[in-house]
């Protein structure tokens, strides 16, 4: 595959490719060839409507001529199919058509398709393979990558779900024209965020990229291969290092789930969430202002949320509760992911609730650039 | 503990101990101490009502005492709670009370508990530890050790679920004297179904066995130890050696389908599925009739059923066709566990439609002793 850039996740079991690039949704039959899949074996393309509608017929004739059986299945698009009763109506669906222990998934979406899939192969016939087809920037760059699959409670986001790896992850940036640019843009606040903990370098390369820019493809794999490096390490975030990826999550978490689900984008809460951790890296652990202020002026290029309204929706009693329900906050101790220095991310238990509360209000008022 | 036997599941990642004995839940505190476990983990003690009414107060009582913090969540007894909507329902009320990933399951009951708890287990922030504190002779040596767990959709038991090994087992067998008489007696189908496939000379301790004698916990903890052997050399069933414990659960499973779930007990199910693959191990791998009648004969001596009507519920077309939706019917090729000679089971494929048919017609008539 001369167009695709391919990055390993070099996991001692379970190691995998992701391949990123321009129109690579070509060589799909061939990855599933190189994966040693039988052509007897069934595929179940797994996506949401509006994905489905934009990329499914492509694929699905593509699959058809490689001699490939598949067969669509798809979900209502948004963050409510992310859970138990839609997860149960496609085992059952996948069972009545057939499928079984040597079917394959193909989990064509982005992170709502992504991980609802990635649970399903991780459950159906206790666990059957599945290749990752995002389609979002934040589902390329992150959740497509390490292998947590998940749904939702009403208690909270991802408190259901397993690790279970894909077979391989197959991004073609031309998927991320067909997004709108508030979908687009919201896969930035994780891209600056690795930049935040690993490598900020990249954020010289980043203002005006577009989904037409021929250097995407590049950049995508830049940031798989941060995650990747991230998940080795730590494959099923018991070591620390993979809870360094919450960056700008603690808050941003709180933030995303006192707005309602689906009411404001996960990135455009992490960007928010990126505001307040900054904050605190810098009264906490001495972070530098300059790199924050790179940072925002980065977040908002892409157009992403820096400020909170303090009202009812946002009220920082609501947000102080629900960051204590956090699964984050484990046996009651916070945990925060603070900067050092740019690039540098550290671990802190404790800090103090004044703290975190000012860090909440500080994202009240304006940046100044 | 000197009232326990303890049979080691030597797996090389996940190993454990099953602790076997007359009123070893004395020792529980004992045991999550050994593991580890610390006080201020929560502990879900997850039950059924009819189990629950019987054992749960001793234990939480000894557990508080001991220094614990456990609730208790039951699910109605049956069958029918091996299903999605309870697994979700359990993950809501488990998340609702306040546990999270360093909490702890302990799964009181028959096979529906433990398969029930483990899944929840398995999925649950990704997977939290829990314990087996099998309650029937069938739990106790087979469904409690492996790691095996799931739940049923519409077109078939156990089609979802998950690889998830317990941190430890202990086998109380002073429970099994709360049984009613078939409960107890059908986990015998499955001792059966060990001797025949690994340990012939088990038959000869088997007969006027009671759930008041001495020598029950000895023999448990030997059905533990072909198990558990069995499981280490296929852990997750791939290479074919776990699959001999499915001798007499072909035809077993499509009959336990075909009366509905629940209507007929697993193991009264699986000793009719014996009797079919005594037949077709005569007809096909030359297997002495001698040791047949002997199997049969220990079957008996359980009140176990060898003799299916020939009736709508239990046609022949009907239970054909079943098993061939049957999951171990793997790319729509059949596979059957059969028996060489006594203790020694092979795997044959594509066994001729006309010898399955015999089999099950096999099972109309009369059994002569």
């Amino acid at each position: 595959m001369d167009n695709a850039i391919t990055v390993p996740v070099a996991l001692e079991k379970n190691a995998y490719l992701v391949h990123c690039g321009h129109g690579i949704a070509e060589n799909l039959g061939e990855i599933l060839t190189s994966l040693q899949l039988q052509k007897s074996q069934k595929l179940a393309l797994l996506s949401d409507e509006t994905v489905a509608a934009l990329h499914a017929e492509n694929l699905l004739a593509l699959l058809g001529e490689a001699g490939f059986q598949v067969e669509l299945f798809s979900v209502p698009a948004g963050e409510q199919s992310k859970c138990f009763s839609v997860a149960a109506q496609l085992c059952e669906q996948l069972a009545q058509a057939g499928f079984d222990r040597s079917s394959c998934i193909l989990a064509l979406g982005g992170g709502v398709v992504g991980d609802l899939a990635g649970f399903v192969s991780a459950i159906f016939f206790r666990g059957i393979p599945y290749l990752h087809l995002p389609t979002t920037v934040l589902a390329q760059v992150d959740s497509s990558v390490g292998g947590k699959t998940g749904i939702n409670l009403s208690s909270g986001k991802n408190l259901v779900g397993s690790f279970h790896q894909p077979k391989a992850v197959l991004a073609d940036t031309n998927w991320l024209q067909t997004l709108p640019f508030a979908t687009f843009a919201e896969g930035f606040a994780e891209i600056i965020k690795h930049a935040a903990i690993r490598d900020p370098e990249m954020l010289t390369n980043l203002k005006g990229l577009t989904a037409n820019s021929p250097q995407l493809a590049e950049l995508i794999a830049r940031n798989v291969a941060i995650k990747a490096q991230i998940v080795v390490e730590d494959e099923k975030e018991t070591s620390g290092v993979r809870a360094m990826l919450n960056f700008g999550h603690t808050i941003g978490h709180a933030i995303e789930a006192a707005a309602g689900y689906g009411n404001l984008l996960h990135g455009e809460a992490i960007s928010l969430g990126i505001r307040a951790a900054l904050f605190l890296s810098e009264k906490i652990t001495g972070l530098n202002p300059e790199f924050s202020t790179q940072i925002l002026q980065t977040l908002a290029a892409f157009q992403l949320p820096l400020q909170l309204e303090d009202d009812t929706t946002f009220a920082t009693e609501r947000l102080l509760e629900l960051m204590a329900r956090d699964k984050k906050f484990s046996r009651g101790e916070n945990c925060f992911v603070l900067l050092e220095q740019s690039g540098k991310a550290v671990l802190k238990h404790n800090v103090a609730a004044t703290d975190i509360r000012a860090a909440v209000e500080h994202l009240r008022k304006t940046v100044v650039r």
